[in-house]
């Protein structure tokens, strides 16, 4: 996906759709939020039991509705790499054209959940993976 | 609470948490939609039935977890009612601390989902309710 | 509810539904879920956080759909008390009428998690709680 | 898999997790649905939007926690063709190991949502299909 460094491929579950047939808003949400899981794993190779980063700001710009059986890819990108947060851009395909675009803020933390700056290895590694 | 004229009131279930033990971040677009929903039915006498509007923007900023136990009140206002959409705003609040603010962005459509002016008689109802 | 010494309420969310306008049949067993989440915090004063049970067996019987809007209560009773056991009976009414009935087995297990006798304290705080 | 002539695959999402770090009980009838909806398309060729089964009956014996990252794969068979239902048994392996097994009883309906006999050629496509 053109601008996008990773991609991960996702099913749409009936449990997704709501009463309209369609995809529900929220779920959009879950979908941005497995592409970031996989990138995390593989890229910084954090576990979900790892407190890496929290959320901060979500946005999103719904393009169209997805359906049931359509094949789902979300690309992901860094879009910036603060002091002690990162922006990450996201572009939602379905069956290969623009389902949504959207971007999210995550902050950096610790263990105990307090917000500390994102660790040098992590920005090197993200900045050597993104080509930037 | 203050600036905003509809309020509903919500549990936090179990399956709202994720491994972190808080309220997933897209569980917070379900919150809205949950007062958005409440909205139209009690204001606009909107069955869920009957599509009004299509989401076409959602932006929330996470301010605090929110924590099983906790009530949750989503309050929402009016923040502009153009030609074809609406734009609403929300505060999220637990255990009357600020959890997060959000807004998103509503466009009007007809029976068959396409974009079609917002209905006279809804601006107005819209406008008496919230004292605009 | 006759025969269920404990009752939960809980709102129906127009994300619960799926493309048939019903709850979805899987949002039964969140529903069961919370309200066993609910009896282990006040008869027990067991937290979310404290391992206590593993669920092991869950089976449902639908009687009917249940409609956005409608009020649902969820009673609960301890069917039975074993040496590892608890086998739990529910019964779900939406607006006051029977919506589906249900029983659950969990094991008692201690932090790490590994199957153990149900302490001696709980069993004679569900006995006494219930009536039994 | 072994007796289960249909067979499904499914992702499991963070979001499938509950507080404990396992896939939550109630995403296993989500898992489920998921294979039958599956089925019917592929055998029967139904949409999720023709209605032709509802829900009548579930039960699931959890065999072990399911974790992230796990593949998961769906079993599914026909245990039984009776003249207005059918029942459903299902095997769900994580990474190649059983995690659960389950049955269901769905009740065949009209468009109107009300009990008829199971249509002969479904009957004859399902029994073609798993070889009775």
């Amino acid at each position: 996906m053109e601008g996008y460094p990773y991609v991960t491929q996702l099913d749409v579950r009936f449990r997704d759709l709501d009463t309209m047939g369609h995809v529900n808003n929220a779920v959009y949400a879950t979908y941005l939020e497995q592409a970031r899981v996989a990138y995390y794993d593989d890229v910084l190779d954090l576990g979900i039991d790892e407190l890496g980063f929290v959320l901060a700001h979500l946005e999103a710009d719904y393009e169209r509705p997805i359906h049931h059986g359509e094949e789902v890819r979300v690309g992901l990108r860094t879009a910036d790499m603060g002091e002690r947060s990162m922006r990450t851009g996201y572009r939602i395909e379905a069956d290969g054209t623009l389902a949504a675009t959207a971007e999210t803020v995550q902050v950096a933390v610790d263990e105990d959940g307090n917000p500390r700056a994102v660790p040098e290895d992590w920005r090197s590694t993200v900045e050597r993976f993104e080509g930037q």
